[in-house]
């Protein structure tokens, strides 16, 4: 593809594209305003070679733009030994509002064909990465994201040219690093994977090569490539995106119907078995800790299920270095801006960290689908995208745990009395939960769909019984305690399944 | 302070303290509740040796608390090279929304503290921190937060049997870093230095001193200190503080009286200017960047008055990566539930990195004043708050410039129906802007004592002449790019002014 570019439509001339560019750059500040109402965010990927005029070009294209309505993003390359999160994560993290443009200074193509090409990950691995990128474009756009990539070329010759340019005079010659000298030498190697890397990724939305080599021509080719893209998405409307029916790893299961509401625990026995399940699950977070490893213990429930004394329970012998506990409430407007999964994006655990979640992203399946806060669109081609989302979290080695806090609605209802009768916890109840409540058989089946279609082998729903609470601590600690071990007696080095093939012993 | 510490009212039996740590805790519970409605945020610092058990007491603190109401932050210990911003942002950063805990494992005295006696700052930089911290816990008080601080004290033995132990077990050796050795090594000079820290912090807020060779004293200790401190705070209510009178370098000026709004610039020579000009701050943003100055450009000014146009032409020769412009508009419900300065401190540049605000920390004697956001002696406090503020950036060596955008009201009605008549540009102007022209006098007035009484020495005010809105971008341009000359030339070192005395030279 990149070699395949060639000079084409040069027919303006100096002073016609200097027109053609101001009123482009007019077009570019309007749809700033258009893009506002049918919320359309815009996300422009500025990619291609070192000395390319990456910055410069962002410079030009933003430069009579509101900055109110724009950010732009760049990332630092940081070596896969220093990542603490999945590599995904950044781009997640600065996804633009609803009504924003967002301008990236290099981004996912950069972070994955640099470190493959460098050797920080293995081929497999980065094939997995570049599914990844897929995955994520396509889930961008069906949540109605505006994509626009460019890649700004220049030769080999270019490039040698202006880093010795730089490199002659004292006050630039700082700004050229080993990272481009090396890209230099190895220029053929970065041509043929960026192309395989276009290749790979232009299904969603096509790439757009730009003439580096001519400042103008970019930015015309620039211009031309955003404002055409973003006119199109005006006229079509917010594109809403169906469930994809592809195939995950399901269990089939567990279903409600099949949890036993009369297990029950011998409180003397649940003395022991607490302090002695809380003792090994502090000794397992000191070696999480140690190789890295991170964890994610979902919890999602019936309103008085007892999710928080469970919770607590779990979190008690932990160090609190180590852990978070976070409650997800109601989206925030600009929680509500933005895709559906950007607010647990960024709040995941660093490598060797566990992050409790009280109520997750399932509440897309469950609560926004009952109340109708999300089209059917929206909540159907969810499970997919929360398969995918887990996916991409268990390939980096982090142990994803989910937990049905499970009760009947006789239980609820007693409870519920409880809480009314004692004035400490009458806070603890409210009218929604009431009206919740009426919604019992609408929830039991949004239950039944998210086990049926949510329980990969990789991130497997638990059902736990809960009518007898001290039961219900006891078996989500036994869970996480065995899955703990299991990932510590794994070779698991710094969240990433070893991908290195070990030596072969010399003979 | 911390030699006095006896262990005292020590009649508690085994049992009996048991039964009071219960109660206690069960208190701390409802207190999560109670402190919502008067909207009380609540700050735990728990500082003290290492191996003094901090983790532990803060996890023995939070384990019957929920989740949703409380956090828990600690912080990496990062040596004063690679700090990116002034030290205290780190501590405003996490600050606790209203009506919720926040437990912090060390904090300032640690950062403070160690920092000075690893040699990382001179005598005079760690005075000046002490200061800050003063200044800070000061504000925190005034704008409603409730402070608890918190120092577990354990002898030098017994350190140092707790470290030994540690390296004796081969699963926890790995816990004892080399900063614990050294601090074990250097015990009197840390006690020496944490006994002066508590002294000059003192006022405020007290420390408690607990006895960490004895875990469950001092979690009773603890439980005493917090739940007593905040059913003060309770039945108080929330403290609003008053203006502190304290003395700031004043210029005592500049007057909108003296401006002159005729200046103009010619359109020929405007061209000429803006190119050298930008070419000029192009050069500078890099040496900034290489020396690591932070710079923090504000501006304020009258609706219509040319704010937008003026920051493109500042921004359009800045390389994207090393810059911000950060748009402010009314706070959102977060923002609102902390320190007005919150939403500022969170936003400030890295080292060596340009923070561009479009309106600015000045709303709250502006706007906030005018419109009874919030209450007199809030605004009235402010201005000494933002004189604080704005010296905590410029002594780590940030360049702070303050613009104020200047038109009278005549140009501001013509340029507002200019905009009504204009459809492109109909959606910049609306009823909010006609409701506050209405107010010119009071914002005439506003403006009058924001430019008096927080014109500093240190940062200083500019008026912006802009009915010709050319002369204003050429002075604006004019003087950042003599700030930023000046700047650089000064041997400023990665934002500290060089506070190491030069080495004497041999004789």
């Amino acid at each position: 593809m990149i070699q395949d570019y060639k000079r084409k439509d040069d027919k303006l001339d100096k002073n016609a594209r200097k027109v053609e560019i101001r009123h482009l750059r007019e077009k570019l500040v309007n749809q700033q305003q258009t893009i506002r109402e049918p919320k359309l965010p815009v996300i422009v990927l500025v990619e291609g070679w070192d000395c390319a005029g990456k910055g410069n070009l962002i410079n030009e294209l933003i430069c009579e733009m509101d900055p109110r309505f724009y950010s732009v993003k760049n990332f630092d390359r940081v070596s896969e030994s220093n990542e603490r999160y999945p590599f995904l994560k950044k781009f997640f993290d600065v996804l633009p509002e609803n009504g924003k443009f967002l301008f990236m200074d290099t981004g996912w193509m950069e972070d994955v064909v640099g470190k493959y090409l460098r050797r920080e990950i293995s081929k497999e691995e980065y094939e997995r990465r570049v599914e990844s990128c897929s995955i994520m474009e396509r889930q961008l756009r069906d949540n109605g994201y505006v994509l626009v990539k460019l890649f700004l070329h220049i030769s080999r010759k270019e490039q040698l040219q202006r880093i010795t340019a730089l490199r002659e005079d004292r006050d630039t010659q700082w700004r050229v690093s080993y990272d481009d000298l090396w890209q230099q030498q190895e220029y053929d190697r970065f041509l043929k994977t960026y192309d395989a890397f276009m290749e790979a990724t232009g299904k969603t939305s096509p790439w757009f090569v730009l003439d580096g080599e001519s400042r103008k021509k970019a930015l015309y080719d620039a211009l031309l490539a955003i404002t055409g893209t973003v006119e199109k998405a005006i006229e079509n409307g917010r594109y809403v995106g169906k469930a994809t029916g592809k195939k995950f790893p399901l269990l089939g299961g567990p279903s409600q119907k099949d949890a036993d509401l009369t297990a029950t625990i011998d409180p003397e026995e649940y003395k022991k078995e607490l302090k002695k399940l809380q003792k090994k699950l502090r000794d397992l977070h000191n070696q999480i800790y140690r190789k890295k490893i991170p964890v994610v213990i979902c919890y999602e429930g019936w309103d008085a299920a007892g999710k928080g004394g469970n919770i607590r329970r779990l979190a008690y012998p932990l160090d609190p270095r180590g852990f978070d506990v976070i409650p997800i409430a109601s989206p925030t407007p600009g929680e509500l801006a933005r895709h559906f999964l950007w607010r647990f994006w960024t709040k995941l655990p660093r490598s060797g960290h566990v992050a409790i979640f009280d109520r997750t992203w399932y509440g897309r399946v469950m609560v926004e689908r009952i109340e109708g806060f999300c089209s059917e669109d929206d909540w159907q081609r969810a499970y997919g995208e929360i398969n995918e989302f887990e996916k991409e979290l268990t390939d980096w080695g982090t142990v994803v745990l989910k937990f049905w806090i499970h009760i009947d609605p006789d239980t609820q209802l007693e409870r519920f009395e409880a809480r009314q009768n004692t004035p400490e916890k009458q806070w603890k109840i409210t009218d929604e939960d009431w009206r919740n409540r009426e919604k019992w058989p609408q929830y039991e089946q949004a239950v039944e769909d998210m086990l049926q279609k949510t329980s990969t082998e990789y991130a497997p729903w638990y059902i736990i019984e809960s009518v007898d609470k001290k039961y219900a601590r006891i078996r989500t600690l036994q869970i996480v305690t065995d899955a703990l071990e299991k990932a510590v007696e794994e070779n698991v080095v710094r969240g990433i399944k070893s991908q290195w093939p070990k030596k072969k012993e010399k003979k």
